[in-house]
């Protein structure tokens, strides 16, 4: 079907989700519409990027919605492959052998505290560009980490497709729209919108130091109360916060400085009793 | 022009290769082209599959007779990047920070002595299948650890090409074909049939032990004394040898038992000066 439709000289969007369709998930499925003719999602909850103790077993699996969301949103194809289907069932012998390493990009945010986690993305998602082939691909702002590797992978492996980055959906009050917001109670629900409101904050705050500045003066030095101000917050509110961090791109290593012209993520992870949230907001250097 | 002949349903396969092309390698072009419209050769010295120390230096580099014998041969591409298309310069930004990792498959043969040589192998391969997008590959059976990782990453990551092997070219006196016999003083030369000459005598007596056996039992034992033998021939001629290995496939893991109907690799690897040689016979053990 796909090969059919590449031959046909028509383009191919792919929307790799792990299912649990959200408006998020939506805004993604309409920007893919925009670049390629059809439209294919991927819906499968992808064991390897799972560390254990994490949500795999309880993550919401909602496949009849899910369709129903996608053909309402006019999608061409639905993927939505068994476990077997790709990775072998344990009966069957088909071993592993290979893994996508990564160094660096990894180190922080969520990657140092989600051992493998990257490393399982990468294996699903490179799985997934080879059986798709799609000419271009969608993921969200939110999952900004993600963002970036799979992007460095789609360079490194020479995939020939374009990564797009669909804006954070959030709700009215701010909270970015996300699968495990399920997870949360009332109270729980009540506060979380602080994680945004806080990476906002921070964003402010930077942004008018660069436009202060003069303009032939070099680097902004970031104030050491900046974070912990913040950090303080969300111990104050009941968060534990996993990180608070600004990082360059693409190679997503804390800074201390900012350079005007360069790209950096502020980004945010915070466990809201067993539920861990995260948000990002990319910083806007240039000086206008 | 590949994803031209691709809309046009025209089957294409590739060949790569670093160059130096000898007859084994026209003998894989030969073999692609009973299976495809187009023929693809990559000639490119892969400086990531070589360890410190190796030949990647003196590699024999003859591009301009390679592009000849290509066209004799009805190629119809070569691509033949330079070192920065494939992995960017130095002065470029274009840092790597994601690497293919091998596990079992490369700890014994080749692996053992080339640390890192098959990642090498594996970075640039995957990186030429999603250029090319081949349907199918050859790879020639000389390599057949090589043979047997490329096999199991097109499986892995989902490449949609058949991998195929391509039997060894030898020289009269039974010496397979290689871009390294170049290397070989005449002394060495008139030395280095012996490998194959092991190689065939050992599946040769393990071929009559199984054929002599009943039908209904299972497991033959390798005796200590076979391998041991040949190490001591090449010993007394002025070889230094690397290793001498049955191994099982597609694991490639040292066996000391024969089971009937599965496939094995008789495989060496011996230095004659500093020239490093390799050969591999496959193992017949089918009972008929």
């Amino acid at each position: 079907m796909v090969s059919e439709w590449h031959r046909q000289g028509e383009r191919v969007a792919l929307v790799p989700t792990m299912g649990a369709l959200h408006d998020g998930h939506l805004s993604l499925i309409r920007q893919a519409k925009e670049h390629a003719a059809h439209v294919v999602v991927s819906v499968f909850v992808n064991p390897t990027q799972f560390a254990p103790g994490e949500d795999y077993e309880r993550y919401p699996r909602t496949l009849e919605t899910d369709m129903e969301k996608c053909r309402s949103e006019g999608v061409s194809l639905v993927f939505a492959p068994d476990r077997n289907e790709m990775y072998g069932s344990d009966d069957e012998e088909r071993p592993h052998y290979l893994s996508v390493r990564i160094s660096g990009m990894n180190r922080h945010l969520c990657g140092a505290s989600r051992p493998g986690h990257f490393e399982g993305v990468l294996q699903v998602v490179n799985k997934l560009f080879n059986i798709v082939r799609p000419d271009v691909a969608v993921f969200g702002q939110k999952d900004i980490q993600q963002w970036f590797i799979i992007r460095q992978m789609a360079e490194e492996f020479e995939h020939p497709v374009e990564i797009l980055m669909g804006p954070t959906r959030r709700e009215s009050d701010g909270l970015a729209k996300s699968s495990r917001n399920v997870y949360l109670s009332p109270d729980q629900r009540r506060k979380a919108p602080m994680l945004f409101a806080s990476l906002k904050r921070v964003s402010d705050t930077l942004r008018e130091q660069i436009l202060k500045q003069d303009a032939d003066s070099g680097e902004i030095p970031v104030p050491g109360t900046l974070l912990s101000g913040e950090k303080q917050r969300f111990a104050e509110n009941g968060f534990k916060l996993d990180y608070f961090s600004i990082v360059g791109t693409p190679d997503l290593q804390p800074v201390d400085v900012i350079v005007p012209g360069r790209l950096y993520v502020i980004a945010a992870a915070a466990w809201l009793g067993n539920t861990r949230l995260i948000d990002n907001v990319l910083l806007n250097t240039r000086k206008e």
